[in-house]
């Protein structure tokens, strides 16, 4: 027998997750990896693919020594520890590499002190792009289909024959031309609309996308903004799209746009969106995300009749924690050969995603 | 100057179009052409695209007159006159092509006593596939998204996260692989689902249609109806399809499917229909067709909360009289030369479709 010890890695799993992909985690290559999951020392989930539990929740004092003790050692941490308030560095310094399990995260590791240290971080970027882009099409379809008339039809047992609208033939403006927004262009051209794409990177510097049928970047924005029927936000938020939708970006969209945010509430001024919704000049949004979550019940966005609100679940799916399980397997695999090269997605810590 | 008069053919449009194709078609071939058009001799139309109007409209007994005159000679027919109980042969001895502005006319045909003639009927079919495709996938994201949920806790002002679906990886059972049920396909595919089709001809006398990953006959329709999460109904209404989904087709289905049916009310059994919704074997039906229209207020459809009632409005859409016009003149180019057998689409009348 080998003494593999000294070898020996540490997986600290800080949120819920459901017994067969600890198992399948532990299972990976037991001499060398040791995986720690307790359910209790984590927070409650509440659905499916919950990794934050009720706000504000803590371990009780005992918990919380139990946990100290088997942080200390953790080389790989799956997600970011929950429920207390010591710095990540302090619980855990022999940390190396950090599996989240969502996609923009560059704020949030800033925020926890990682940005400026040689831990991995990579994330889950790309396991939402499926959820994300059907609840963009549920929600432009909802609005082009009348739904929110029929269902006031309905209600009234009112038999109205009526004429809506096509998404085929219209344009997209798509801000944010990452994994989530080239999977919304995937099915936008799928169903016949024009996909202006604006992003980050100089036109000559990016890849082309077949499905982007124009593509500047965010000095244009105000003109593809001008072209979208459909306005959908699906940009990471960086010091660059941190009020990148203002009050004259709005101002430039097509009367009666439906808009979608998949991105973060900072990437638009919320103040401005609420009044041209009011006025009509944004037909209808659908929004997962907020400047202020949850939404405060004194936001007048609750009560539009000309808004979805979706509490910033848009991007979870059943089958969610077995996509970050396979992205996590296969870093592993690269992580214990060193080859930290080949992980991915990694977060660029600086740029922020 | 040539006296073309004896070959002049004369078209009468028989319900609502807008002005400018109505021009299309006078301008088409002005020297053998004579297009007749009465906005006041037709029914009002109610929205873009309205063919039929206030139900139980009628001619006054002036207008009738003027009507009759303006029809007897007519060769050609834009749409069957509504608003008169005189049969068509009557009022038009001298019918010899009808352009319906509808795709499932063979009852309507037949029922009008035009079954058995030698008139060319040539349709609408495939211009309202994509309104419907669209439809099909506003209701199945709807549910999926549990959009309804969602409506519920923003009327409480309550932030929820949550958990939903996907469409990706779910099997769509498709019943009625024609040019809408095509659509339907094509756009399921794009969103990653699996694609079982059920239609009447027998598998190897069809052309392979690469979006079906799985064909069967009419006769293999309870087992495809077990695979399916989501069972879409868009067959024409023929013998064979009248009430081809009855309750045996029903206790098949996959516990909590979610249903949409575009096709006709005939198709289903309602009574079970409504009985499965009641329980949850179904859980979810968007709904555009009844087996009667309007749906009577005592019918327990308006009021359930797992069904969304399309008062049969999902195939209308902004551009379809333009769509029609372009399908019109291509016809009449045809027949105008003697080249019926280019016409396209021919209503087959006897096999309905």
């Amino acid at each position: 027998m080998t003494d593999n010890s000294a070898n020996r890695v540490v997986v600290l799993i800080c949120t819920p997750l459901e017994a067969e992909f600890v198992e399948r985690i532990a299972s990976f290559d037991p001499d060398r990896v040791e995986v720690r999951y307790r359910a209790d020392l984590v927070p409650t989930p509440h659905f499916v693919a919950d990794h934050h539990g009720e706000p504000g929740w803590k371990r009780t004092p005992e918990g919380e020594a139990e946990w100290r003790a088997m942080a200390a050692d953790a080389e790989i941490l799956w997600d970011v520890p929950e429920g207390n308030d010591v710095p990540v560095l302090e619980q855990c310094p022999n940390v190396r590499w950090i599996q989240t399990t969502s996609a923009g995260v560059g704020p949030m590791i800033r925020e926890k002190g990682l940005a400026d240290t040689d831990i991995i971080v990579t994330t889950s970027s790309g396991i939402h792009a499926t959820p994300l882009a059907e609840f963009v099409f549920a929600a432009l379809l909802y609005n082009i289909k009348i739904i929110p008339q029929l269902l006031a039809w309905q209600q009234q047992k009112s038999w109205e024959r009526y004429c809506a609208g096509e998404l085929r033939g219209q344009t997209l403006t798509l801000v944010g031309p990452g994994r989530i927004g080239s999977e919304v262009a995937r099915l936008a051209k799928a169903l016949g609309m024009r996909v202006v794409a604006v992003g980050a990177t100089p036109p000559g510097q990016r890849q082309p996308n077949p499905d982007f049928d124009v593509y500047v970047d965010y000095s244009g924005i105000d003109e593809a903004l001008g072209q979208g029927d459909c306005v959908v936000l699906a940009c990471p938020l960086t010091a660059q799209t941190d009020g990148l939708v203002g009050r004259r970006q709005i101002d430039a969209m097509k009367p009666g746009v439906a808009l979608v945010n998949i991105a973060r509430g900072a990437v638009i001024d919320e103040e401005a969106m609420i009044e041209a919704l009011q006025t009509g000049h944004i037909g209808f949004a659908a929004l997962d995300v907020f400047q202020v979550e949850p939404l405060p019940e004194t936001s007048p966005l609750w009560s539009m009749p000309n808004v979805l609100v979706n509490p910033h679940s848009a991007s979870t799916a059943w089958a969610e924690n077995e996509r970050i399980t396979d992205i996590f397997v296969a870093n592993l695999a690269h992580y214990l050969k060193g080859q930290y090269d080949q992980m991915s997605p990694i977060l660029d810590k600086q740029r922020g995603y």
